[in-house]
């Protein structure tokens, strides 16, 4: 299981960040990416009040925005070249309320395949450098040859 | 399965519409309550280059932000004066792609409960006033009393 | 929404039905297919105290094995001939406790796909012919072509 | 995150243990409870014609009904004296063929709570004493408090 991912495309870093840059959204809620490395990446996203639910903490749809492309990513990146990557679905749990300066999002690769890649991310509220588990997801992602 | 659902809150469309005005994600997604029904929410969306993912659609991100709302506000709908709603989880599918001049979320109520409601949602894309099915949910959400 | 799905195999009804007589499972279960339609299956399985959680209900692994067959043969009906169904994922709500004289599933086809078809589930107990929902299921299917 | 877990039921153990033994269908799957620890279970079975899908393979139905009950009973060890766990909801993904002699769920926590309790699951496939993971669960469950 702990194996390292087999990288298919040389280029899979410029190949994400060109791809992320392109995300209207990721820019209309601050998000930059963070990591990017071979079925893993992070996202994170500041605080503002552009962000909230009712009550003022990061909104779940913030959250779950961040993780999905994290897990998008870090499916992608292990992914030939002349490829896209969609998400099928994901499943979300919210298990804290997400009060934070920050929020951070880490999608991993749990199990990569030629046509499905199943992911796990975590969400984390930021403050002060620590970091509290706000929501986790598990999400399935397919490749689309573009060729 | 058809019965209407018992509303225990007479003000549940000024208390669902206070409080999704004070969500402040909502406003930066130009989202709209367009239906407060009990049992049912719909929320609307105009398409912008803020809302898209890599290829100028729809992000995933926005639908399953609206749809949760939806669902959020549909089972809020049918609890008691002096409670909050908390989303504990959703699941969503995405099915086509979601290409429109806007973005439609449908939630409603499967099965209401004391503490567990269950709640269905559907996001259609809609263009020229023809509506196609891109996602849909599966959500739980918690009841919390405040007094 | 409503039209009549584009059935690809003529043998289709056959070739469910010698997959479940092959599925030690559904013998175990005492599971019968009570219904073979197009893009809808259903699925049902009698009382015993075999079946049971510890309050001797039927146990969420019956529930849940039997809609996830009914899904599952669903999207197979769809699907043209020499093609194997998986299942991807699903997910399952509970939503009553499963008390009942039996169980039954329905499983339908909400989107099909030439690789990826989504599936809308449901399980009742039935009482003396009365049926009440007792879980719900949304779930994705993978075709595999086999020549 | 790897804080130890709070221990509410001195009993917990024997408590878990009584009512795996209650539940008919883990007897009908010769199901045996390997592990019982705070916040996580085990439990195993062995291969059997009766418990395969179409291509002699486990069936998912079985290892969904493992790893349930493997993270209802992790719920359950953290909760209070006179409580029940009930499950609200599950998510599985299936990642590969189940083909093994065995069959291995792990339930663990990942988030406790007075109400709700999130786990997370691992199926795997056993043979000669290699693990291989062939399917991954997220669920919520509920503690209802008995007096």
């Amino acid at each position: 299981m702990n194996k390292p991912f087999d990288v298919k495309n040389p280029d899979y870093e410029q190949t994400v960040r060109d791809s992320f840059a392109k995300q209207g959204l990721m820019q209309h809620l601050s998000a930059t990416l963070t990591e990017v490395s071979p079925g893993q990446m992070t996202i994170s996203v500041p605080y503002s009040p552009n962000f909230t639910q009712q009550h003022g903490f990061f909104h779940a749809g913030v959250a779950t925005s961040i993780v999905d492309v994290a897990c998008g990513y870090a499916a992608y990146s292990l992914m030939p070249p002349s490829s896209e990557v969609l998400t099928i679905e994901f499943k979300a749990n919210f298990v804290s309320p997400a009060i934070g300066q920050q929020l951070m999002a880490k999608g991993r690769v749990i199990k990569p395949g030629r046509t499905i890649t199943v992911c796990q991310g975590d969400v984390y509220c930021v403050n002060d450098g620590e970091q509290k588990l706000c929501a986790t997801m598990l999400a399935s992602l397919i490749c689309k040859r573009t060729e």
